[in-house]
C-alpha cells in the first residue's frame, strides 16, 4: 500500500448510476402509478444487498473451517464475522417495520402486476440456507415442489451446486469431532460426568419420593418427567442410541461432535474454549434470528393479504410459519442445555489438563 | 396549577428507597451467590413496570370506548395511547436481548431455587389479556389447568373480575356496530360493493378459463382457489353465514361491526375515517406485537432450558409457542385484507355522503 | 387492472443482475484483498437506496403542499409518508451498528484506495437536505468550500436546481400562513391567549417575590430568568419583534405561520387540527432523527480514524458534529414548547368556532 | 444445590407488592389528574432499575481488575459482562422513544408539581460515572455547582466515597501497564514499530511533494497536515512528551498503558490478545453509548420544554449536550486509531514471542 492511487469519486465507487436506475415500477410501465411500489422494490433490493453481504461472510468462515486444521487465530476472526451476520440479521428483522408502513389497500394497487414473482424466488436466500447446511429433506415443500424448481435455470444450477458442497454444518461437525481433551491420559471426562449426573439424578428422585407436600398424582407425574430426563442422559452417553436418534432425524451432529459441543459449553471459561464457545453461540444465534425473521415475515404477510393466496401462487403465510419452525440448521445446539449440569456439580479437571486449556505465556496481569 | 408546590426530591418522587431494595436474590439467601440472578430479577421487574403502564393506557382507552357515545375528540387521544402501547411493546421485545446475555449454564446456578415460580404467574400480563378481550375458551391451557389457578387467591379474584368486565374487544365491537354511513338515503353501499366484487370475480374467472399457458391441472387448481375466494365474499355479505362463522369461532366481530371495519379500511382517506382507521390498525399492531413477543420468548426459553421442564413445572417453550398463535384477540382485523378491493374498483360515493365524511369548516389551505 | 399481465421473475423485477454486480472492491482490483471492503460498499449502497426512497416520499409530500390549496384528504396521506420516512431513518441509525463491526485496523487495509471519495459526495443526501429546506447560508462549510463543489458537474447542476426550488420548509410556511381560525367574527384568539399568559406571569412573579425559602441571591436569579420568559412571550405576539428575529436568523417561519403552528399545538385535540398536529410533529421528528444520525455518525468516524483526516481530506468528525447542530431545518418547531400554556389555562373557544373545528357529520358513536 | 427449596410465588419473589405501589403521581395528590404522569414515573423507574443492574455488573468487573493479578479466566467473564452493559445501554437509548410519546403540552400538565426534582439528582447515574472513572475536574458544572451538591446528604456521602475509590479507569490503567510482551529478550517491539512508521511517513511525504496534480496551495496544506501527524507519532513514542500531554489533560492513560493498548489493538488476532482487545473495545462502546444517550436525551429535553428552564432549575438541554462531549472516560481509546498502521506494515513478531501469544495446547483442529 505504498504508492498513491487514482482519485475516486464516491458515486463511481458505489456504481450509483447502476444502483439508482434499477427501480422499474410495473405500475408506471402500465400507466397505473402506485406510489408504494417504489417502497416495495427498494425494501427487497436492500434485502438482496444484505444477503450478498451475509454470503460474503459465510463463505469466508466456511473457507477457514472446511480445512483439516483450523488455525487458532482464525477462530477469533470467525467469531467476529458470525457476530457481524447477527448484527445484519437484526437489521433485516427491523426492516420489516418499513414494509409494514405499506397498507394492504396500497399493496393491492400493484399486486396483480407482479404475479408470479415472489420472495420464494430469492436464490441468494436459498443459497444462504444451503451454505448454512439446510438439507433438502428438511425443507418445507411449496405446493409439493422443491425449492429450486421456482427459479431460473441459471439460478437452479447455482443452488444445486451449493446443495452438494460442504456446508457450514458439515464443517463444524467435522471440526467438533476433532476436538481433543475428552480423554486425556488416564482421565476420562465422561466417566466423571456420568457419575455426577447419576448422583444428581438419585438425589432428585429422593426428593420426589419423599416430598410430603406432593399428592400421589403429582408425585407420579413428577416421576414420569424424571424418567424422561434419565433417558435423555442415557441417550447422550450411548453412541448407539445417539446414532439411532440421528437416523430418526432427532439429532444431526455426530456422537463425538455432540460431546465436544457439550464439553465446550461446560468449560467455556477455560481460555482455550472461550472463543469456540462464542463461535457455537453465534451459530445458534444466526439460526434463531432467521427463525424470528421468518415468523415476523409470516405475520406481516398475513396482515398484508389476509386469507388470499400470495403472488407466488401459494399461501405465503403458512409456508413461512412452517419454515420458521423447520428450517433451523443447528437445532442440536438448542437442545444442549438439556445436558448441562450446574458448575458446582462439574467434575474438577486434573491440573495438567487445566494447564493445557490455558495460554502458553503465564501472564499474571 | 396556580400556587407553588412543596419541593420534591427526585429519589422520593420515584420511591427509590422501595424500588431499589426490592431485589432479593435467593442464591444470596441460600449462600450460593449466583451473579446473574440479579439480572433475572431486574428484567422481570422491568417487565412488570411496563405491564402496569400498559394497563394504565388500556384502562383509559376502555373508559372512552365503553360509553354509548364516543366523543370524537377522544379518538385522536385513543390513537396516541394505543401507539404508545406499541412503542412499549417494541421495547419489551428488545428487552429479551438483555435476558439472552445470560447463558443456560449461568441460569442453572439459581434455577432450582425458584421452583415453582414462573412467568405464567404474572397476573398483570393475564389482566392485559383479559382487558384486550381474550376469552377463557380461546386460552391455551397449561397442564389442563386454567390460567387463574396458578396465582394467589387475591390475584385470582382480580383476574376473574376482569374476565367478567367489558373488554376492549367488546367495546370496539359495540362502537363499530354503531358506525353510520353504510346505508344513507337511497344509497346502499353494500349493493355497490357486491356489484364491484362480482365484476372483478367474473373477470378473474375468464382469465383462468382462457389463459392458454395453463395446463389443465393448473387451471383446475386455480379454479378451486377461485371458488374459495367467491365463498369468502359470499360469507361476508350474508348475515346468516357470518353468524354461522361466529358460532364456529372463525369470526368474532358482529356482522355489522365487520362491515363497518371493512368500510373504514376502504375509505380511510376520508377525513372522518382516518383516525378510526389508525385506531383499528393499532389494535392489530398490538396483537401482532404480543404475538411476536410470545414467539421470541418461546425461542429464548428453548435455548435457555433445552428440553427440560420450566420452573413452572411445564414445557414453557411449547406453551408459549401455542399462545403466540392462539391468543390473538383481534384476528378478524387480520382477515379483513381478504375483502379489500383495489381503489380503482371502489364504488364512487355520492357527493352528499362524501361531504358528510369531511370537516365542517371547508378550509382550503 | 382488469387484464392479466405478463409473468414476472423476481430477479428480473428487482434487476438483481445489475444490483448484485455493482460491488467492485478496490482492494481486489489492486490485488490486496481486504475482506471488509465489501461491507463498506454494501453499507453505503444500502444508504443510497434508502435515500432514494426518502426522496420519493418527500417529493410526493412536496407536490401536495406546494399547491395553493391543500386537499384535506392529503393531510392524512402526507402524515403516513412522513411517518414512513421516520421509520426509514431509525433503520439508517441502526445501520451504523453494522458498519461499526468493522474495526479501525480492518478499515486501514483499504482506506488509502478510496481517497478522495467520501460520504460528503452523496448528492442524494444533499438533495434531501435541499428538499427539506436547508439554506445555503445555514450549511456548515467544509474546508471553506460550498457543499456542491465536491460533486461532479452533473450532480452539481441537480443540487443547484433543487436549491432554487420550493422546499418543504417553504411549502409548509405558506400552508401554515393560510390557516384560518385565528380571528373569527368577534373572537380574537390571541387577545385571550395574551391575557392568559399575563395572568400566569403575574402569578409566577408573586411566587418569586414572596417565597420565604429563597435567599436574596436566588430570588434575583429567578427574577432574571422570569424576565427572559416575559420577553420571549412579547416577541411572540409582536410582529415587528418577530421579523427582527427572522432577520437575525433566530426565527425562520413567518409571523403568521408561527402563530398558526402554536394554535395547532394548543388545540390539537380538535378533530380538524389533529392531523395537522401530527404533520408538524413528524417534521420535527425527521429533523431530530437526521440530527441523531449525524451525531452517531460523527462518533463512529472518530472511533474509526481517531485524529486522522478523513478520506475526503478533512476532519469528518468535527464537520459531522457541527452539521448535527446546525443543519436542522424546522428548528422553529423545536422552540414552540416555550409558548405552550397548560390546558387548564387555555382560553375556552366559542361554541361556534369549536363546531367548525369538528366533523360535518355529527356522529355520536 | 442438592436439597429441595421452599416454594416460591412469582409475585413475592419480585416484591411486586412494593414495586407496583411505588407510583404516586403528584397530579393525583393535588387532584389535578394528568394521565401522562404515570408514564413519566415509570420510565424513570425503569431507568433506575437498569442503573442498578449496570452498577451490579461494573462492581463485579471492578472486583476482578483491581487485583494485582487478573485471573486469565476472568477476562472472558468480564468481556461478557461489559457486553451485557452495552446491551442494556441500547435499551436505555430506545427507552427515550417511549418518553417521546408524551407531548410537551401533556408534560406541562404536571411539570410544575415536580420542581425542583430532576434527573440530575439520580445518584445511581452519578455513581456509574464515578465507577467508570469520571474525574471531578472533567465534570461539567451545573449552575457552577458540583454534581454532589444536588443530592441528599446520604446520597452525597455515597458519591464522595465512590469518587475516592479505585475506578474502572484506574484499574484498567494499572492492568495495561503490567502487560508484558513489549520488550522481550532482545526484541524491542517499539523500535520496529518506529521504523515502520518512519518508512510510511517518508513515503507519504514524497507523494505530497511530487504529486503533479496538486496546486502549491494544496501541497502546502497537505504538508501541514502531514507534520501534525508526524508530531502525534513522536508524542506517542516519547515518554516525556506523553507525560506533558497527561498534564494538559489531553491524555489520561500512563505511557506504558497507552503503548500496551496500542499493541493489543495491533496484534488482536493473536489468541492471548483477542479477549483483551474485546475488553478494550467494550469499554469504548460503553463510553460511546452513554454519549449517544446523553445526546438523544438533550434533543428530547429541547423538544419537551423548548427554551424554558428545566425542573431542576437549569437549562437541561445545554448541560446534557456538554456532558455528551465531555463525560467520556476512555477517550484515550478513541484516539488510538490515529496510531494504527496497516497489517501489511506491521513488524513481524519473532517466532518465540508468537508462540507465547498462543495457547499452551497446540490443537490443530
Amino acid at each position: 500500500m505504498k504508492k498513491s492511487y487514482p482519485s475516486i469519486y464516491y458515486s463511481d465507487y458505489l456504481h450509483l448510476e447502476k444502483l439508482l436506475t434499477s427501480q422499474s415500477p410495473k405500475s408506471d410501465e402500465y400507466n397505473e402509478h402506485a406510489h408504494d411500489e417504489m417502497l416495495f422494490i427498494i425494501v427487497h433490493q436492500a434485502y438482496e444487498l444484505w444477503f450478498k453481504q451475509i454470503i460474503h461472510e459465510l463463505s469466508s468462515v466456511l473457507d477457514m473451517f472446511c480445512k483439516d486444521n483450523v488455525d487458532e487465530k482464525n477462530i477469533g476472526v470467525a467469531v467476529s464475522r458470525l457476530r457481524r451476520i447477527t448484527t445484519i440479521q437484526r437489521l433485516l428483522i427491523d426492516q420489516l417495520n418499513i414494509l409494514e408502513t405499506m397498507t394492504p389497500l396500497d399493496f393491492l394497487e400493484f399486486r396483480d402486476f407482479l404475479i408470479p414473482a415472489s420472495g420464494f424466488q430469492s436464490f441468494q436466500f436459498r443459497l444462504i440456507e444451503n451454505m448454512m447446511g439446510l438439507n433438502i429433506e428438511n425443507r418445507v415443500k411449496l405446493d409439493e415442489k422443491n425449492y429450486y424448481s421456482l427459479v431460473s435455470d441459471e439460478h437452479q444450477k447455482m443452488l444445486l451446486d451449493s446443495q452438494n458442497s460442504v456446508s457450514l454444518f458439515d464443517a463444524v461437525d467435522q471440526w467438533l469431532s476433532r476436538i481433543p481433551f475428552l480423554k486425556i491420559d488416564k482421565f476420562d471426562f465422561w466417566e466423571h460426568y456420568k457419575y455426577a449426573v447419576g448422583t444428581m439424578m438419585e438425589n432428585e428422585k429422593q426428593i420426589i419420593l419423599t416430598n410430603p407436600s406432593f399428592t400421589e398424582e403429582k408425585r407420579e407425574k413428577q416421576l414420569k418427567v424424571f424418567e424422561g430426563t434419565v433417558e435423555k442422559f442415557e441417550a447422550l452417553l450411548n453412541e448407539d442410541k445417539h446414532n439411532e436418534l440421528v437416523k430418526q432425524g432427532v439429532r444431526r451432529f455426530s456422537y463425538k461432535s455432540t460431546l465436544a459441543a457439550l464439553f465446550i459449553n461446560l468449560y467455556r471459561d477455560e481460555p482455550i474454549l472461550h472463543l469456540p464457545f462464542r463461535f457455537l453461540t453465534y451459530l445458534a444465534d444466526i439460526d434463531e434470528l432467521f427463525t424470528t425473521w421468518r415468523y415476523k415475515h409470516a405475520l406481516m404477510v398475513h396482515r398484508m393479504i389476509g386469507a388470499k393466496v400470495g403472488t407466488g401462487g401459494s399461501s405465503g403465510h403458512h409456508y413461512l410459519m412452517q419454515t420458521a419452525e423447520k428450517h433451523k440448521v443447528f437445532k442440536d445446539l438448542f437442545d444442549l442445555p438439556t445436558y448441562l449440569i450446574p458448575r458446582s456439580e462439574l467434575p474438577e479437571l486434573p491440573e495438567e489438563l487445566k494447564s493445557r486449556l490455558g495460554f502458553n505465556y503465564k501472564i499474571k496481569i
